[in-house]
């Protein structure tokens, strides 16, 4: 059976070396054939910019490297479940498949933020398929990051 | 009453400089207090990023000059109702109000691609409120510009 764990791992790796670096707590990886190709973290402080999400900044960045055609065999790994303007990004690249640990509706009740809009409401209307998993087991471990990070941001301890 | 034809206008005539220029057709322009701030065209093609579309491009173009404090008074006339990608990047930027000319259910009519999710379908799940206009009394003449490229893009003439 297919094992998404080291990739979702190293994605939610990367959304604590965000949250380190000064930014959200997310983190994204590109994955083919078992091994990851790109890397990309939230940036929305640092390169103040609000749609800097991990996701964005991965398919932005994909786009640079690859065409369609290849991503379309390709699988986005993210630690949080993408926002409706990355689940829309991640329709247009071209990407197959996305993968995520941590729901929005468990974000959202850490974080108590952002749109609404679940990644399979918007996929599920593309012309073309994408296949969505998640949450995963590692739920837990992608909320931890959250919970570190939003009530501080929020001021709320 | 306030007038939106003058915005919309330059929007749609971005949308046929995008094509012209070999892009998919789509423009539009960020106002503040009835003077065109900054211009956006679509530049999936000659950018190499699908989602390089015209309210994306304008929100990262937007985010590169303003704050979202001044976002917030300003509108995004756009010539074309925004994707869940586009719509997304909008709440994310701070942007107040979005007026768009042609509806993406009228898009679909004559292009019968991309996601089918409605502007506002997205935009009312978020926290913070984005007035949305539209479709408005120009909205034959945008898609006009649809009808002239679509069919021969997808090879249909």
């Amino acid at each position: 059976m297919e094992n998404h764990e080291p990739f979702l791992r190293e994605a939610i790796a990367l959304s604590k070396s965000s949250m380190e670096g000064g930014d959200e707590p997310f983190g994204s990886v590109l994955v083919k054939e078992g091994e990851i190709l790109l890397r990309a973290e939230n940036s929305v402080f640092t390169g103040h910019d609000m749609t800097n999400h991990a996701e964005m900044n991965l398919v932005k960045l994909a786009a640079q490297h690859y065409d369609a055609a290849f991503l379309g065999d390709c699988t986005l790994y993210t630690s949080t479940e993408p926002c409706a303007m990355c689940s829309g990004a991640i329709y247009w690249s071209g990407i197959g498949r996305m993968v995520f640990a941590c729901s929005e509706t468990r974000l959202g009740e850490i974080a108590g933020i952002g749109l609404n809009v679940p990644s399979r409401a918007v996929l599920q209307t593309g012309a073309r398929n994408v296949t969505v998993v998640g949450p995963t087991n590692l739920e837990d471990e992608a909320a931890k990051v959250h919970q570190e990070f939003w009530p501080k941001h929020l001021g709320k301890v």
